[in-house]
Formats: C-alpha cells, sequence, structure tokens
C-alpha cells in the first residue's frame, strides 16, 4: 500500500504555532487541495492531540510524529502505538533528529507498527546510520542531516553524494525500503533534486508549515513531484 | 479554580488496553455521572490523542499525562503545551514516576503551565522529593512511593508517614499548594484514608481503569470523598 | 569539614583535552602550589580515568564530574560512588548543565554521597532550581546559569540578581548549604565579585583549564578570593 | 591486532562490590595468570576509576565499560574516548543493556574509537539488532538476550538459535566483525558452546566476578575456550 504513496510530501508540524490549532486544520484542507489536484500522495505529522481531528478532516494519510516502544500497560506520559491507530493515523516518524531513540528502541517501534500494520518512517543522519536503520526493515527511511534542518539550504543541493550514497546502502541492504530525504527542503526544485538523487519523496516541515503561503508551497512542491 | 476542584479523584489512563478509544469514552462518561451525582470533582488523564475527544464528550477537567519543556517550535514527537490547551485539556501530570523528568525541565513544565494558565500536578516518589518539588510551585504534588504502584497495596495503609511528612513539608515550603496521594489506591477506604492523612485528593490509574466494574469502583471512590 | 574548605576554588576539567593525561597531572601541581602559598583551597574536578592519579599526585580535594545514583550491582558504564571513593575524591558534582539528572536522581546521588561520607556539590540553573535543590540539602549548591558558561562574561558581572537572589532562597530553605557560583568566571575581579555577592567560592572551568597560563589565572583567583 | 585476541574472554565488572578496589586488582592477576598458562586472551573491562591501575599492574587487554560519542570539549560527567586511551585501555564496551545508546550515538562512538586505533565492542540484544549494529562496522558484537543477563542460565543452551542467526546475519552484512556472546555464561561447558556456536569468545560478569572463586572460573573458562 505504502507504494501507492509515492511521491511522498511528507509534512512535519513539529511543535510550531503554526501547526496547532485551527491553523493546523487549514493546512490539511490545503494539502488536501493541492493532493486531489495534482494526484500526488501527501502526508500530514501534526501534534498527537489532533491526529483524530485531521484524520476525520481529510483523507490523506496521516502520521504521528513519535510512537513509545512500548506494548499496552502502565506507561504514563507515553504515546501507545494502538492510541495512535485509533485516532486514526496510518504511520509514524521514528527517531527524528529532534526525538532520537536508542538503536533497541528504534527496532521495538518498527515492530510495533508492523504489528499493527502501520507504516514506519526511521530518521537518519546520514548514509551510515540509514544502512544500520535499513536492517530493521522499516518501511521509509529519511535520511536528514541535522545541521541542514531548518535551514533552508536544501540537502538535495549541499551534500546530494549523502542521499546517492544512502540510497545504495540502504538498496544493498533492504531493496524493499522505500527512501524520503529532508532538511533544507523549501522550493520546488529542491524535491526534483531529490527525486533526481534516487528518493522517491521529501519530509518538509518549516518549509512548508512556517511558508509565507503555505499553499502555494504545497503546490510548488507537488507539482515538482509529477515530474 | 483548582480549589474548587478538591476533593479531587484524578484518574490516570495511562498506556492500558482499557483506557483507549471507545473504552475510555465509556469510562469519561461513567466518571461523569458519579461527579453529577455525588459532586465530587473527578478529573481524566487520557492518552494526548483523546484529549480533544474526551474534552468535547464530558464536563469534567481533562489532563495530559506529560507535556514537554519546550515552547513552541522545532520539538518534533514532543507534547506542546499549547497543543494541548488547544485540544481542551485544564493541565498536565508532569514528572510521572513512568515519565521522570530532569529537575531543570519539571521548573519549566511548570512554567510553561503558568502561563497558560493551566494546573500542574508534580509526581514525587518521597517527602524530600516532594518538599524539592514544592519549591517550584506547582498547583498540585501527588506523592507516589513507586514500588507500590499498580500493587493494590494502599499508600495511606502501608507507608501513612510518608504521606503526613509530605503534606507536613510540602506545607512548609509553600502553603498553596495541594496533595494529593496515589499508588496502590483500590477502595474507597483508601481515599478516605488518603484524605485523613491529609491529602486533598487521589491520583489513580489501574484500581479504576483495569477495575472489573468501574463505574461502581468510581461511585466508591466518590462516597469516600465526599464523607 | 567542608566549612574548611571555604572561600573554595573548584575546577572542572570537563572533557577538555587541556584537562587530560600530563596536563591534568602539570595543572593540579600548579593548583597545589597556589594552595600552599595563599591558603586558599582548590579542589580538582578531572575526569574519572584520573581521579586516582591527582588524589596520589597532591594533597588538594579531588572531586569526581558525576556519580551515578545507583547502589553497587548490574550497572554497566555507570560511575559507583564506592568506586570514586577508593580512587581518593572527596566528593562529586552532581547535575551540571552539561549533565542534568532527573530530579529522584539527584536526590539518591546526594544520599549516596551521605552514605559514603562525601561531599555533594549540586549544579542548578537558576535560584528557584537552586531552592528546590536546597530541599535535597547537598553540602554546596553551585549556580550557573547555562547561556553564561565558557562565555567569558561573569555571572556575577551580568546576573548578579540571580547569585543574590540564589543565596537568599538558599538560606531560607537550608542555613548550612555552601553556595558557590560559576559560569564566566575568567578572572580575579569575577571571584570577588562572587564572594561579595554571598556566595563562598566558584566553580570554574576553561576560565583556567583553557587559560593561556592556568598557573598564573589560579594565583589570580586565589589572591582575589583571600581578600 | 583484535584477531589475535580470539577466542577472548571479556570480563565486565561493572558496578559490583567485587569488581572495585582492591578485590579488582586481585582479578586482574588472577586472570592474568590463567591467560598466561592456558595462552587465552582475557580482557578486563572495570569502572573507568580503575583503568589505569589495572593498565600497569598486568598486561592484559583493559577496556572501558562505556564512552561518550563525544569529541574534547564542554562535556562535564563525560567520558571522553582520549582519556580512556591515555589511561591504558584499548577499547571499550559500547551500548550494554545497562547503558543503551541513541543509534546516531553508537555510530559516533565506534568512529571515535577507530579514529583513536582502539576497539570497539558493540552490545546487541538480539539478531536483529546486531545486524543493525554491523553496518556502523564495530570491531566486536556482543549478542546478550537482556532477560538472560545474571541469571546463569546460558544463552547458548536456552537460545542457541539467537547465536547461530546473529553470527549469520553480522557475517552478511561486514564480515570482519567477530561474535562475542553474553549473558547467563557461568561455566566452561558454556564458554564451549558459544565457540562451537560460531562465536569468538564470551562476555562475562557475575559469571566471574561474583563466583565464589573466581581463579578457579576463569581457568575452568579459559581452557574450554582453547578446546
Amino acid at each position: 500500500m505504502r507504494k501507492l504513496w509515492t511521491p511522498l510530501i511528507l509534512i512535519n508540524f513539529k511543535s510550531y504555532t503554526e501547526g496547532i490549532g485551527q491553523r493546523a486544520l487549514k493546512l490539511a484542507k490545503e494539502a488536501e487541495t493541492v493532493a486531489r489536484r495534482t494526484g500526488v500522495c501527501i502526508g500530514l505529522a501534526p501534534q498527537h492531540t489532533q491526529i483524530t481531528e485531521l484524520a476525520k478532516a481529510v483523507s490523506l494519510p496521516i502520521f504521528a510524529q513519535h510512537v513509545d516502544p512500548i506494548e499496552p500497560g502502565s506507561f504514563t506520559g507515553h504515546v501507545l502505538a494502538e492510541a495512535v491507530k485509533e485516532a486514526g493515523a496510518v504511520g509514524t516518524l521514528i527517531n527524528h533528529s529532534e526525538q532520537r531513540l536508542k538503536l533497541a528502541s528504534i527496532q521495538t517501534a518498527i515492530r510495533r507498527m508492523r504489528e499493527l500494520k502501520l507504516t514506519s518512517v526511521v530518521c537518519a543522519n546520514n548514509a551510515e546510520v540509514s544502512a544500520s536503520a535499513a536492517a530493521l526493515k522499516p518501511d521509509f527511511i529519511a535520511i536528514e542531516p541535522p545541521e541542514l534542518i531548518g535551514t533552508g539550504i536544501p540537502v538535495s543541493k549541499a551534500q546530494p553524494e549523502i542521499i546517492t550514497e544512502t540510497v545504495n546502502r540502504v538498496q544493498q541492504i533492504e531493496p524493499e525500503i522505500t527512501v524520503l530525504c529532508g532538511a533544507g527542503i523549501s522550493r520546488g526544485e529542491d524535491v526534483a533534486a531529490a527525486l533526481e538523487l534516487g528518493t522517491k519523496g521529501v519530509l518538509v516541515a518549516s518549509g512548508i508549515v512556517k511558508a509565507k503561503k503555505p499553499a502555494e508551497t504545497i503546490l510548488e512542491f507537488a507539482e515538482a513531484a509529477r515530474t
């Protein structure tokens, strides 16, 4: 099913003021309009508190930003995979650079996703860590050099070799895994460059959520992805 | 306002299977029925994903189980205080024994609650840690010896001196703080004992959420709290 | 005994290249020379691996930079209080801003120090956290606004009110606790200012360890402390 | 060089009372006697505070129990690779189940070891995590199912398939990596079984450090490893 999702534009709402409440809802609807018009798949990763709301409001795949590597039980304040699924999410980010996990926890989180037929998107900071993550067989790996996150300098331009190396090393270990690319993506041409380098989509946050006119930027991204 | 909430029965849904989805909703409605009938305040702390839903479904104070000590920004997978507030929560648990925080993070989380006019309930494992937390001026401190959590052995019976010592030390440092008591509370008499020892309510999880007949247990708790 | 140590200049070697191996030993001996000449107490906090060596080489109080909040047992890679004591340390830093601990862990680490008759120096980032730490009754509290650490801008000049407020709040809760001050201390006058504000010494790192002529800087500090 | 070390018996002193101070020194000397007599390589991983002392006292390879994934700098309370090397260690354990690290930190710690020509021994809890670690190219991987650690039930008997699967998956990804096996190893026959399953040695802690007669147990292990 996730194959149907590519090329994928996955929008991470983080903890941005622009990504909560009514603004989150508006952003979701604008993304849905673009997805319908262009046929490009757009995923949304809002705050946990708005997964249910967004999953009801739009027919786009909704992702959690994180799940904890736990079974149901005595885990106060943790994010339970089952709860995320019941809320309407189809998957989750795992190990984002702002929420790094222990190696064994990444494995458990991926396994929990698999058990619940949810999609795992593991973030990695370089090609070697991507290879390491690949051995755990997530559905997606998103390569994001942390030093470029939020800079507006696209990894596809600044460090294209990291992307191609990641694609190669991941393919060697698990050819089934889909590679996304993130960090500094803020224009359509960055998306196009990412796809040319062998990825199947982008993970983007401030580039869209903090854009002056998010609807236009999403459209720009989608059109670049479609080409 | 929080003064109006005492005596308080605060139900922590943790990551229990019995505390998510439709079961969470049913539990919330049963609690609301008891609160109306007895006049005792009952708070609910569900998974983040269900705060919105429960806040809409019942007129009881809803708490998050955790918020991260952050301002809005680049914090993927974190729980933002503003998001929790927009979802309808009136406050949050902080530093539960299953989600211990660094000292400086506890301070920041309490401050964030205060800024948003939300209520902070800081958990502590003994009287000295309670005194330490009191210096940070949260609204509530919940004393819970971790070794009794989930045992069904009530702290009010097993270690009553921990409760009285906590009440005393907290009062010395900040008389405005309301003390709750948790761990092992599973019967009405445990609630009554907790109040007699000087607390203003209980923090309870499995004692209600995993009870055979939660509605009856909530009622038993509320009646004991009212006396 | 710790009363005999004031005024105290406590030098944190961190993980600096200049603070390991032969350079650590040289620094220790220079500090000892100054301590003998001026009568000012100088403590040293080297890497764990050099506690034994420095404790044998000089007759100055040696501190660990951190101990884990554990009893002897199955804790691979942890720093055991008993091991630190056997190595010749007289105490430890706890909760440095580069090694923040959970609240309950700070309490346990302080208790472990007390059990072994070792000295605890708890670091705190502001006056309120210092008050919170004071309730746990460590021997020393070192107030260090993290934004000034390593800047060369002395807290005693940039934010003198943080120091006086810390001294006041700590005194209110536990008058026996000795307050040190850190962050940005790089000249003798910074030390003098810190003492005038009511502290009993300084916690210093780069100001001495990375100084061009450490021996001269130590002497400058000690002379300022003596006045 | 590490090839010369196999078969390897690597003794983890953890934070055991029996593994610090004079007892650590006595254990080290007994291990050296056995190593000389049998020709089997025996490595020792003491508390950080005793690395220097043991490295001077015996001519056996000394390992740290942990190093932090840092360059020299402002890292109070961290264990710096350079400091461990200057103390005389030849390598370190990384990611022991009692000191689990984030994925990116494991990569950095391995890289730091490589830069300093030190040996990395990464611990993993199952075959899949071992494969993941293998992509990061450490020198050794020690497979230790955490549920068996300290039980006296040897993994080589309880779950032999975990060992063979680990050896296979690691070989596929990086044939140069040497696999050790740990958890529950307490008798010579456990060591022999581990080697028959394709590993090149054992990681052992309580089985030796807490043995009634450690010298005899070390000899039993070494003779089993030699066969």
